[in-house]
């Protein structure tokens, strides 16, 4: 849920067709050496970011991916290793390559052993980042299955009673579908806000509530900070003691534990600004029931959400997914708006590798 | 993590050696007619709460589930039945008996599932109470494995932006083995707070702090309350809309789907007080990796979050599972507290049935 004073309008953005976007982001992608599939993976969960009003993990990262590519962060092209396999558990090699690409993979692979044995994981190690992680369990609900994935991520979040920074964002995805309802798309930062919110706050020039991040000396920081550092962290979800911030740092943890621990890529302090372990999980609801029986109740369940009696001040009471199916409706129909700097970068970019431009 | 002034002391409690409570709370529960097995199976369980300091599920809720299997709200000597079954994956039902008994089956078949394919995973409908969560990762955990556990509960909690109860207090665990240090063991509700701390504030006759529920028009409410009722609720974590509410929402709804709606027990709003359904899982981490190797790389994790600077006024940073290894470690020394008038209640409920008294 963006806050209103983050939202994109029509003076800080432009409106573009998705189609287009798509196009222009796989060719910057291939225009540094991705190779075409790759490229593809990576625009369309890119782009999806963008119609659902992810702006953080949207379109307008496509031209620092084809940085980290040409300066060599990235190995491009890469190789997805399978390192250990059993029927039901994979453990992948994202080849320091796109971590889209091996995360994408990684629910493919976890939806096929669940629908063989009704549930399928993968861990992925030497990845970097997935973009909006609620993409790989909807890739699950789209085959009638309930989807999970997680990412871990450099450290930036302070421990519950620690004043440095020392876990990642390390966000937490969870898809199940619905009948006639939408489906329920739930992706959460285990940190207050997600760090992306911070940066676009810095670059739309607004403070951030007290709550979101602290000084090392414990104090509210409300200035936001574009770098990382010692001298500052962000809150765990819960932010204070009293207010459960041991369970957001928990829940941080058990993301460093299936994606770093687990594949061995490493957790929060071992890994540098960029790089990314990651974790997916497909379980195959007709395994258990009737799948028209699930959604049915999932149906019940959303619509009783629906009609309770929101606060005071609050419109309607939302579920999951709501605000992201509300953007992919309108930016469907109206074009997807995208910042005006982040525009004038991906034009700059593109002519400058001499790739077509198509916005 | 108890608060400080919700602790336990010399003078509202009386210290009772972990043995005599297990014969006592298994003494109790068979002078009602549960089979033996179950009984030491719900004993060992809610002995395990007490001595970890996690006295709202405790031994002292020994004589609630005598009353209710005595009242006929639990069906004892119960019956759990597989209802479906596949190579990692189960649903069972509990029979409408004790929660305890079906979860720790569940937990037992998603390792040995685990242990034969890599993932295990069951599922729990017509089921009550499970007591403390952690009890059943750390079943997993004992064998060299990652364990998860979910249960859902009747509507206590508000959706995030709703002003009225709707979800359950669903709580979330997960373990995983560590090699030198203490293993990690993670218990949340997704509640600002669990609802047994409102409980043990109201019987220590202290006020909730600001953040932990609300009235029905979305003011604070700090008068901890006994009742459930349209007129109050307890806060999802993150508590405000800035601050995540839909966060602590959201996984409350990733636990109603797992345990409630992939089960077909049903969700918050369709369960009565006393119905809570069950997920488990367990990953079997030599699959993935050496199991050495994971270990090591656990310690290395817990070790540097240790040495993290704290904030202002705080001791050091815990990791999760450490406040309750010390409880366990002083309590098995030292004997458990049990609250006086829960202890008065224990003796008096032995007594009126006619079983041995240990305490």
């Amino acid at each position: 849920m963006a806050l209103d004073y983050l939202k994109l309008n029509d003076t800080n953005s432009i409106l573009i067709p998705a189609d287009d976007l798509h196009k222009q982001v796989s060719a910057i992608l291939q225009g540094v050496g991705t190779p075409e599939a790759h490229a593809e993976i990576t625009a369309k969960i890119l782009v999806s970011s963008s119609l659902r009003g992810v702006e953080t993990h949207g379109v307008g990262n496509a031209v620092r991916y084809s940085e980290s590519i040409e300066q060599g962060e990235y190995t491009v092209p890469q190789s997805v290793d399978v390192i250990t396999e059993t029927d039901t558990t994979a453990l992948l090699s994202c080849g320091d390559g796109l971590g889209f690409v091996a995360a994408h993979q990684g629910m493919e692979m976890s939806i096929a052993k669940a629908r063989k044995h009704g549930v399928g994981m993968a861990t992925i190690r030497d990845g970097h980042h997935i973009g909006m992680v609620a993409a790989y369990p909807m890739m699950a609900v789209a085959e009638d299955m309930i989807g999970m994935a997680m990412t871990n991520a450099s450290k930036a979040v302070r421990p519950a009673l620690g004043a440095r920074p020392r876990v990642g964002t390390n966000p937490i995805a969870f898809g199940a579908p619905a009948g006639e309802e939408r489906d329920f798309i739930f992706d959460m930062a285990t940190s207050t806000i997600a760090s992306g919110k911070i940066a676009l706050a810095k670059r739309l020039g607004v403070q951030m509530p007290v709550g979101w991040a602290v000084t090392a000396e414990g104090e509210p920081l409300t200035e936001p900070r574009g770098d990382r550092g010692e001298d500052w962290a962000m809150n765990p979800l819960g932010g204070t003691r009293e207010q459960g911030s041991h369970k957001g740092y928990g829940l941080g943890l058990v993301v460093d534990i299936l994606c770093g621990v687990l594949s061995g890529g490493g957790f929060g302090t071992q890994l540098s600004a960029g790089e990314n372990m990651t974790w997916t999980m497909a379980i195959d609801i007709a395994k258990f029931r009737d799948v028209d029986d699930f959604k049915a109740m999932m149906d019940d369940m959303i619509r009783e959400l629906h009609d309770t009696p929101p606060l005071p001040g609050e419109d309607r009471v939302l579920v999951a997914g709501d605000p992201e199916a509300d953007f992919q409706e309108d930016r469907l129909a109206n074009g997807v708006p995208v910042e005006n700097s982040q525009y004038d970068e991906m034009r700059a970019r593109a002519i400058q590798l001499g790739v077509e431009i198509f916005i």
